[in-house]
């Protein structure tokens, strides 16, 4: 799965990925009212409003970017119906020819795991038929539990040529409170790099692993020690934009050959029509805001490679 | 909350939670066959099949144990028919008068954990009302990303009187290989409890805060350690029975009042007329197999206070 998306990033040329963690706040007024008008101001229409924002974002740029980012928690705060857009979401961005990175942070001892694993990137069994659920071609995951919390995932990646995003040091502003400590004088995250190397080497794909890192852009300094000690594992960064990270912090997560990062912007994109720089645009031209922020994303991610 | 679940443990005089975790695997023939005939061996066959087993097992065990705790993972597995028996099983365990833990393992920074917060525990704002979505009363949380991932779980908490359970010390076998780890001579996990003291401290509840840790049975030394760290938080132990925590490593778990800590199983009860100790009962009545079992675990484990 990772030649996939190398693939799609090079025919682009945008080592970029579109968060689509839909707030409501970020949703136009008039995509909202009429959402509410159809179904109530609950969770049906929450949904509905999501799903159309969202829609009208995928449309105005799947041609600019290789993948999307659909954050789990802004679709399972709505309950069942935000569940079915986030699966929605899912789909349509597959059928778009996207590269869809689920962002779903889960982790679990072994046999739960497993459950994680084939329900959002994997095959269920049941009775004599193999179906999916939810089908991403990546997700995150979330190591505090260790080796047989991950080797589930490692398993389905393998049997499914999909892949998985390890967090290893997060972009806010916390993230050192337990994974910057100081074991025998190395901190956490890189112990926890040090396994995502071994795991990863059990899933090459080509030149990279099926397994990458998520790594902050807020932290460019373990970025740089961090990308030596992983030359194969794509690295996903987030904290790009709103949460601080610069075009120049990112210039350590990119290895020689111009690959090996995906960065991320949410908010950036999404909401971009109500940053001063878009606002020309306009509330009703949401998506066309999102267009021309992801241009000037890549641009300037491209400048610093 | 947590006053709650302490008058409902003392009530049935049973520290026990019963871990709703259905596979496919643990479903009696008869009842796959029903929900395969009625819907196909697909995701709502499958949804179906877990839920008249769930709904069987609450049947005959309700006025048993204080709580439940449904592990979302073997829910999501099945996609939104998953998700959606899910959120009955949760629903109709509240109606029987059972305190509902949601082992949902999420964690996020802080925006993102805001919002499986309120999707989980809380109340999500559309227009101008207020929805609840999935509606547990506690729910379980990773602290790898620290505070600001911590916090919005801790305000829902006191806005709502709802509690999560932090994961410390985890029971599987390599649990060990980062939460393990010495900072400073002192193990990783022992750095989240001090974590979960301060926290908790926030969400006192009586005598016991709405948050509390989990720290698995297979590690009784630690459970002795933690205790003592941690007098005022509630201690969710998983790995009992079928993991290979036994009765007798639990006493170091509960606090002199005989209170502190409740007791999972999962397969030990909702599969439990698959052991031989039950096989008497038969695959048809294995509701009553899984009463049995419960009768079974709240005497050794009262017997180890």
């Amino acid at each position: 799965m990772v030649k996939k998306l190398i693939e799609e990033i090079t025919k682009k040329n945008a080592p970029v990925v579109a968060g689509l963690d839909p707030m409501l706040d970020y949703v136009p007024e008039g995509i909202k009212k009429e959402a509410f008008e159809k179904y109530g101001e609950n969770l049906e229409g929450a949904a509905e409003a999501i799903w159309q924002f969202n829609k009208g974002i995928i449309d105005a740029i799947y041609d600019l970017v290789p993948a999307v980012k659909p954050q789990i928690a802004m679709y399972e705060q709505f309950g069942i119906p935000g569940m079915e857009v986030f699966s929605r979401t899912v789909s349509y961005c597959k059928e778009k020819g996207l590269v869809v990175i689920g962002d779903v942070k889960r982790g679990d001892i072994g046999s739960t795991s497993a459950a994680y694993a084939t329900g959002h990137i994997g095959k269920v069994k049941i009775g004599n038929s193999f179906c999916t659920a939810f089908d991403e071609d990546f997700i995150t995951v979330n190591p505090y539990l260790g080796s047989d919390g991950i080797n589930p995932f490692l398993d389905v990646c393998k049997e499914e040529d999909k892949g998985i995003f390890i967090l290893v040091k997060t972009s806010n502003p916390s993230s050192g409170e337990f994974q910057d400590k100081l074991v025998d004088g190395v901190p956490l995250y890189e112990l926890v790099a040090r396994k995502v190397a071994e795991w990863g080497a059990q899933c090459m794909d080509g030149t990279y692993s099926n397994v990458g890192c998520v790594i902050g852009a807020t932290y460019p300094e373990m970025g740089r020690t961090l990308r030596k000690l992983l030359p194969n594992n794509y690295i996903l960064v987030p904290g790009y934009g709103a949460q601080g990270g610069t075009a120049k912090d990112l210039k350590e997560y990119f290895n020689a050959d111009g690959l090996g990062a995906i960065v991320n912007s949410s908010r950036g994109i999404i909401a971009a029509y109500k940053q001063e720089k878009y606002s020309k645009f306009g509330e009703e031209n949401y998506a066309d805001a999102s267009r021309q922020a992801v241009l000037d994303m890549i641009e300037d991610i491209n400048s610093a490679k």
